[in-house]
């Protein structure tokens, strides 16, 4: 039997109107999305899906950079109408379908390029990995007029991979080398209901890492590679979160999904314990995951340098968003959202642009002029890269922003982040129009107004940053969690005391100690050079003090930075090593939201600063 | 015309009599040597030269670690005879040079596992680091009995090679993707005086890194492994060290050794030059080289992360100190001594144990109980890798230490370290034999006692970290340059002061802000948890203070440890991140020579702590 699990809106149901993730959407409706269009015109991706262009340049990840893009338009749709856009979806459907072969396979650059090597490479070449993406993409977009067309063509795709894969006679045993196919193929099943879908989902998953393991032996590191590929043990017997760390919260995801439609209490426990492992010991406080460069990975708890060979990598903390909306759903426990909050105000909204067309690959926490790797060596966003799988994830994941506000089950609304918005859900059968005004997350004094009537309890999450709240119904004080015949007019004011923060790391984060990072409500912030009056390596933050918030220069009208006393240390030698008198000095700092770093003058960063 | 250079004695000519470099060097001849022959053995790298065995494994570079442990082989025969061992001497030139083809070709990997992929893989298949690893073995062995008939081998060879590589009408071009034949063929030159070997070193160098590259442009990341290989630009228009580090050093030794013998000032400039920019932007206070696991390279200027994916290889601090010791000879600076003494004591000694029989392939400045990738994954130092090049390169490199106390020229003999020896040279033409006692590195007062007459000048190296000193001939005061008619029987008495130094690190070093090391004399310090009363990452050392120095507890006789004050910093959380009080009590540190740690219970260790 299914397990209980709350839904979460479509995109376009919620209307976003705060003044930080609404001004997202918008720039990825407007920027992001048309800019991905553009540019996987020029880079041939799209001329890569016609078999009888011969002179066109595949690469075997290209079908997934195009599919995610059309997912994106699809949410794009479904919060505003656009006929060109529209006209776009059908012309690459058309495309992607054309590639078909008879036989129900659908992949580009095996086709076009290299079909001696159909299934040949699966730790290698992502034909499951871009077969999910086009998966994804189908079912975001199968209400559009042509959708359903995709959504034949992937379903005969998947009906195909069945053919192939699995345990049973005539099959062979086989597990894709980047994971997605797995969460891809539930959402199938939900669009179809063909149990066909679901079954292959959850054969990816226990076949993995099994013995023998279906990749090849003779890689130079090949207990190496099979850690990378979280393919070093079944999956439910795995301590911790490890290996590339996009792969691992996809599969964690997926894992998630099959527990959710199998009944399968055991494998929900069990992402939840591999999300615990990534929380409490591999996680910035960004939210983003996956310490380093090598691989993309994870590396061991408590190994979190915040520059040299980090990562942090966007489209990582994209999925991270993903897996904790997924447990909150299955579980109804706030710590998911904890993380959920923190991941998109911080390590997510840090890799892209405040114009919303250059992205960070991978998202430091300290920029110093001579960071290495820093952004594939590039000192600011860059629009586009040779695997360009942040615009593309962006393209998808940014109209999704309104839908993480609100989880609903039959009777239960449960709101989970307080931006403002405009919504209409359906709470179980029942319609629900409310709209939630305010400054968050610069202020914590949020109204909730009904604006229809109905029975249902209304579950308002108070953040764990926040020691000090009151909620009022219609002006007399209540809890958070509301059950109650609704009349359109009702008004809840929620005030959350939101202080400034100063965290510490755990000392076993040893690349933290003697520093602290300042937060307040879900931001993160971070000192730019641009704001200072002094190097920011030379600057400690005076510990205990009365900070000053105040309009940040030079960013959105609202964006509040947080200013106070500071110190200077004045080191008086320009050797690598040397013996000193330090010197210190008073002065003053100011820090800003840390996902808003680098749309200045380009300079030095850091989130982690020394203190006194 | 052939530059000015100074000599170096050959190993057995000096004597150690000190208490750190003489203990290496028997524990190298008793214990280093001895398991690496036997390693050898049994991995199968001897039988690998038998192209008759079908049945042995073979790997590309087998030939150059059996090179490298028949090199020390050599150096250990010349500081002392063994029948056995000279044995074992013969036993593998006589294989080697039945390996050798008719051509004069000579590989174990090619000849005997992949014949089609002769000079195929120029980037990635060791030939020519290989057979610079032989001919530094013959060069090393050719006096001894035997010996010529390895001489005779690897001389054929490389004129095989020359006939191969060149610009000439009939020749290829190509360089090696691993430097190393480079200085080895000019060593070969000087042994035979062959001009032929000379020209093909030249070659090498200056054709390295022209276009167009010899190395497939068809890889992932061609320009990425031009950076890591050297051949991105000519490599006297390289404007820092980067790429592989070890590749790197020795690339810039065979520049140097090359730059000597033709008399070329402006090659010799460029190796100054490159130097500079390790040892002013790139290298641990240790003298380690190589911030970054990922292709064991360099990475950019200040990135010198304590841990994490940090690698400071012990066979590049090994390089370090032979590219400075040539640096040295050719110009006479003290600098490149600063940074050979360094790296000797320090990030060289570090990689071995006490016994001699175990190794860090990575050396660490900071290890905690979650360091990744730690020496290979490796808790403590471990007998032997898949690829063993350390213990492998200090079987040649320990046997050498005594060389690096002197460097002769006619009328001149440089002292270029203190350690205790008896030594038998020649200036010029002139034998002289001398003597030096005292406790260096733990103790300043340093006697010297001629033990033969004649006329030379004497330079003794007063070093940098050395801010009082004095120099008494026969008890009257004098400068540390004594030109005279030297008398058997004369004496120098030295006082080098030697307080504790607390040294800061460039600001641009983030990881270190924040943080000091402790240095005494040429030794770099480490807190290990053995010795104190809390975790390492807990204590902040009291910077002003006056030290005490004490035995070392469970080091060997002698060693030196400094004790003081520290404060300790008490969290108490367990979380990830948290807001907490932090408290603060009065305790006490003991550091310990970081070349020594890790020789006891293994725990976690920290050379750059935080201080108050």
């Amino acid at each position: 039997m299914k397990l209980d699990c709350f839904n979460t809106p479509e995109p376009g149901a919620v209307k976003l109107t705060d003044q930080v993730l609404s001004v997202r959407v918008e720039k990825c409706l407007t920027s992001t999305i048309p800019a991905a269009i553009k540019k996987a015109c020029e880079s041939g991706r799209i001329d890569a899906l016609d078999l009888k262009n011969q002179s066109v340049k595949r690469e075997y990840f290209y079908d997934s950079d195009t599919a995610k893009i059309l997912e994106g338009i699809a949410y794009a749709l479904k919060i505003r109408p656009d006929a060109e856009l529209l006209q776009t979806f059908q012309s690459w459907v058309d495309k992607i379908a054309a590639c078909q072969q008879p036989d129900g396979y659908l992949n580009s650059y095996i086709s076009g390029a290299a079909p001696e090597d159909r299934w040949k490479h699966l730790n290698n070449l992502h034909e499951l990995y871009c077969a999910g993406h086009l998966i994804e993409a189908a079912v975001a977009g199968k209400e559009l007029p042509g959708g359903e067309k995709l959504l034949a063509a992937v379903c005969r795709y998947a009906d195909y991979i069945d053919s192939v894969f699995g345990l049973e006679a005539g099959k062979r045993r086989g597990w894709p080398g980047h994971e997605e196919i797995e969460l891809a193929l539930v959402k199938l099943y939900r669009a179809t209901g063909n149990e066909r879908y679901l079954r292959l989902a959850s054969y990816f998953i226990d076949d993995r890492g099994t013995e023998p393991c279906v990749f090849p032996s003779d890689e130079w590191n090949f207990e190496g590679l099979k850690v990378i590929r979280q393919a070093d043990k079944p999956v439910r017997e795995q301590v911790d979160a490890h290996g590339h760390a996009v792969r691992a919260v996809y599969l964690y995801t997926g894992m998630a999904e099959t527990a959710c439609e199998n009944g399968d209490t055991e494998l929900r426990q069990q992402c939840e314990k591999l999300f615990r492992s990534i929380c409490s010991k591999r996680m910035y406080i960004t939210g983003g995951i996956g310490s380093t460069f090598y691989y993309e990975a994870f590396t061991r708890d408590y190994d979190l340098t915040n520059s040299s060979l980090m990562y942090a990598e966007s489209c990582a903390a994209m999925g991270l968003v993903q897996l904790a909306l997924r447990l909150f759903n299955l579980t109804g426990k706030a710590e998911y959202l904890e993380v959920l909050e923190t991941a998109v105000y911080n390590g997510v909204l840090s890799g892209i642009s405040l114009a919303g067309n250059t992205f960070f690959y991978s998202n430091y926490l300290e920029v110093d002029s001579n960071s290495s790797f820093y952004n594939f060596g590039a000192a600011e966003r860059q629009p586009w890269f040779s695997c360009p799988c942040c615009p593309t994830s962006f393209s998808r994941f940014l109209p999704q922003l309104g839908s993480f506000i609100y989880s609903t089950a039959p009777g239960h609304l449960y709101v989970n982040m307080f931006a403002a918005n405009q919504a209409e859900l359906q709470v179980g059968e029942l319609p629900v129009k409310l709209e939630i005004s305010g400054n968050y997350p610069y202020d914590g004094n949020i109204s909730i107004i009904l604006q229809s009537s109905g029975d249902f309890t209304l579950h308002l999450r108070i953040p764990q940053w926040c020691k000090n709240s009151s909620v009022k119904l219609n002006g007399q004080a209540c809890d958070p969690v509301i059950r109650r015949s609704w009349q359109a007019g009702d008004v809840i004011d929620i005030e959350l005391d939101m202080p400034v923060e100063v965290l510490f790391a755990n000392q076993q984060v040893t690349s933290n100690l003697g520093r602290v990072a300042l937060k307040r409500g879900p931001l993160v912030y971070a000192l730019e050079e641009i704001d200072q009056s002094c190097p920011v390596r030379e600057l400690l933050i005076v510990k205990d003090q009365k900070f000053e918030l105040k309009p940040a220069p030079g960013l959105p009208a609202g964006t509040v930075a947080i200013c106070g006393k500071a110190c200077r240390e004045i080191l008086p030698s320009d050797e690598l090593y040397f013996s000193a008198q330090a010197q210190y000095e008073a002065t003053t700092f100011c820090a800003v939201p840390y996902a808003l770093w680098g749309n200045r003058t380009p300079g030095n960063m850091c989130v982690w600063n020394r203190y006194k």
